[in-house]
């Protein structure tokens, strides 16, 4: 009858997973559980005991578990998956979303048998697609399943403007619709450095710039590693989403939520803004679109649905 | 004449600088300069570039930047040395001490050269050798070289004694003198759960199994891994040092000293108890040791000495 | 079904009651619920109202509340009682002592009968009797009743120690045993800078000279201010209890405790070292005293129960 | 020639003046010096020296003094000037014009004495007239003297606006020029709720209501704490400044800044939207301003212009 502490399960220890699970742990938000499959339980093991090594340094309790069994993930208040592969030079995109989506059946079926009352954030990639596929794989309600996108697209937009202006990041924000990356729709009219239109403050070559090396900021990441793909920023949008659903905060945050009618779409996972709070996406925001906005939305809901044509 | 950032360079982008890196920034402790060899510059930068575009979720300003360069080092408060070679199988210790060696007098040489007034902090391996070749190369009197190991181990120990006792790790202290890991000369009567004395809570035997595991915890996180070592906590460690030294805190934290006669040894870097604050290396304070104590002392010493001989 | 926030109601709208509920929305530990008599209600919604009106500058969440009514403290995770009166001039003790007990037993009821399951934190003077008092009156379980006293007492001597030694109060750590103040019985022994014994560190006589600082350091404020008694400290340590509650830290932490035979003593609250955790105090922490702390331990008792004799 | 901690000090030590100390030292932001008349000396010794007790609670490491020689300030980064009486009932707003202009000369006189090279915020009611009176006695440039009223008002504006929408205070923003209070110019078209705008989802009747409640919000608390005014939001908007300015942000606050003809205004201190950095008032944000906006621009600069009549 005591409290106890909150529990996250993140599923998929790589990078972004590994990262997200200590953002989490250095926050108190809760304790979390890092799983990974069976042939990389030892790996997840030595970066959960690593993490849980950097505790008293932070001054922070949260016990970080690494396992491949799911039965430690039992009681979740929140499940983040990362699982998944990344596509690979000469996969095509549908083989690319068929693993993935078998990965997703795998482990939701799995999450939901031990935590069957929690809430998921889906973060693998192509992330509209897999997380209509974990809602269908769940069976929970619709708010109980939500996807990542724009929360870190609009990271990358705000750190962009922010060293265009030369200016605090706390005080500019940005606005996304639609499919993460190539195909999110910026709303720059509703974005602003201390509350001013940045169409006001930045002249509109630049803006176009910045909205372009933001749809490319993943691959831009990519091609400057060499090797792998970004987890600094994928990991901490992951975080904030999960302390406005622990912290019930009722943040407005962009997330991919299921549409059901919502800007006249149905039957869809798109990114939205939304409430994020403690029962997970508590509402949608509609917003009036112009024509421009809307064409460009319908063709990014277009690049979505061929995706999970594919499924 | 205005008020600006402090600036910390960490040296070495992989996963311990990168993650020094990153926690630095998530604490605002100072903007973050990021160096790597010039073949690594992309990477480097990739990183730098990916956790630039987390702090608009984190909500801080602090600049970070991947370079080969050193000039973009310049005017350094604080630098971090990462850098350096890992043990590989079949490789002598010897080897290992040249090739790091030569990569430290390098990377000294480039450090001071921009950064004339900098405090060095030292995490390179065996890091009592490192952290001597460092201070000799460097030039800078010896408050200004220090070297990393004892907030490592000792966070180590007090995760496991947290977890043995099952108490919040905020309460758990732990003191070791010496080298690192295996020569670690730990100080149990000096170590506490809330103030109480740990041998009155935990018995011998429990204790002395919390000892070897502390030991040989750097090794117990590369087994696991299969291929890599630990970086979460030792760049945690390394932040912790960063901040009682960027915000003057006169912290008593176990440090790498230049010993010109403290514990009965010269010309000699050790891991001792230490106040770290504004001007680095602030004070050594010297304890009585008991027999037992002291002839642990005069044996780690003794391999820390036989390391330098390869120098 | 989804995620709250945890609640909180801090009884008593004083100054020591207003800056606890600010401590525990700042670090966003709960929503709180201000309480004072229904003659004070404009005020304590007045401060509750303004501490709300600082959360968007510090960018938490919590709900701030003041009332009289109790209803509104319905379903507290944590009760915080710091309503009574202080001692006037000319006022004698056992006056003091009926008075505050009258209003303890008033709150109690009426904080038990909205909150049947919360966990209550005491920190009325005179606290030993005044905690005894709520406890008889709840029908809690002793683990559920909690006095507040070694927290302050200890940070008002670290803050002493960190003083004399010019170090940072992070490292330093006190013990006491026994009653508040004057009755307190420091382990001077438990005490440390870095781990190690103070009595190392600082000569004996300044030693004493800190305890008796520390006995006296509630009236040093008091004749300071010249109208009125310290509360920046007091809220701050009952914060971090409630903290270590709230996120089920198991935090070791003097507290005034019901002791059932620990300590050779039966019947009776006092300040001991404790765990707090999830479930409100969960295991009192025995230590071997020397002869000459029992004798200092004893004497604090026979004051205490000459306290509760008045009740 | 090692790291210092920056150094604040707050002439003032009432309410307002001692919580923002209390925030700033919780903050880390700097060490504190707080201020007051000889006659007041002990008082503020006495808060000083409780907010110091309650620093290793926190864990955190800042000297906090109370004083009345102002050779204690010397060589402050930063001073916040809170000093000063409150209009008490039956006195003209002349007399507190007065009053407070010459309590503004001397502490202005003695700062300067002290930190010939600091930046000034003063929040001294009125406000315009009295940054305007410091800015001429102190010599400094215009962008070292700076006024505190936007952040408070957009502060409240910004918790009705939550409460209104059950929302998190992180994603509301507002936006006001002109005086502070009843001479503010809040503009709703630059207002949001996650980027949204204001208009669209609130109806105008409430919008309206939340303005003239936000215009009255000091008032609302003088009513209800029947003797005092606010100081929980004024602090933790003044340390919002300060931090600002101390860890140079470049943050884009509203602020009383001196005016050469921006907004078409000369010779005048006014509250605007600016960018507050490590060189004080770094910037004027200017924007296009709507007739209506004008004219209510203009009716502010009236009124503060007549206020400045009286000095």
């Amino acid at each position: 009858m005591g409290i106890k502490r909150k529990k996250v399960s993140v599923i998929g220890g790589g990078f972004t997973g590994a990262t997200t699970a200590f953002i989490i742990a250095q926050k108190e938000l809760a304790d979390v559980v890092l799983v990974d499959i069976p042939q990389m339980e030892d790996p997840t093991k030595g970066k959960a005991l690593d993490m849980q090594e950097s505790t008293p340094v932070f001054g922070v309790d949260a016990n970080i578990t690494g396992t491949s069994n799911y039965k430690d993930t039992a009681d979740s208040d929140l499940v983040i998956i990362t699982a998944g592969i990344a596509r690979k030079p000469g996969m095509s995109r549908d083989d690319l979303v068929n693993t993935n989506s078998k990965i997703m059946k795998d482990v939701t079926r799995n999450v939901v048998e031990n935590s069957p009352n929690c809430t998921i954030i889906v973060l693998t990639n192509p992330a509209d697609a897999m997380t209509y596929t974990v809602y269908k794989e769940s069976g929970l309600p619709k708010n109980r399943v939500i996807g990542q996108s724009g929360v870190l697209d609009t990271a990358r937009f705000r750190t962009f403007v922010a060293q265009e202006l030369n200016l605090s990041v706390k005080d500019i924000t940005g606005f996304v619709l639609g499919g993460h990356g190539d195909d999110m729709v910026p709303l720059i009219r509703y974005s602003y450095a201390g509350g001013v239109p940045l169409e006001t403050l930045i002249p509109k070559d630049r803006i176009d710039a910045i909205v372009e090396r933001t749809r490319k900021a993943g691959g831009e990441i990519v091609s400057l590693l060499g090797n792998g793909s970004a987890y600094y920023a994928p990991a901490a949008s992951l975080a904030e989403m999960a302390e406005a659903i622990l912290k019930d905060r009722r943040r407005i945050l962009p997330a991919i939520a299921y549409l059901e009618g919502e800007y006249g779409y149905n039957d869809l996972y798109l990114g939205v803004p939304t409430i994020l709070g403690g029962n997970g996406l508590e509402h949608i925001i509609e917003l009036e679109l112009t024509a421009d906005e809307k064409a460009a939305l319908d063709k990014s809901v277009e690049s979505v649905r061929s995706v999970m044509a594919a499924l």
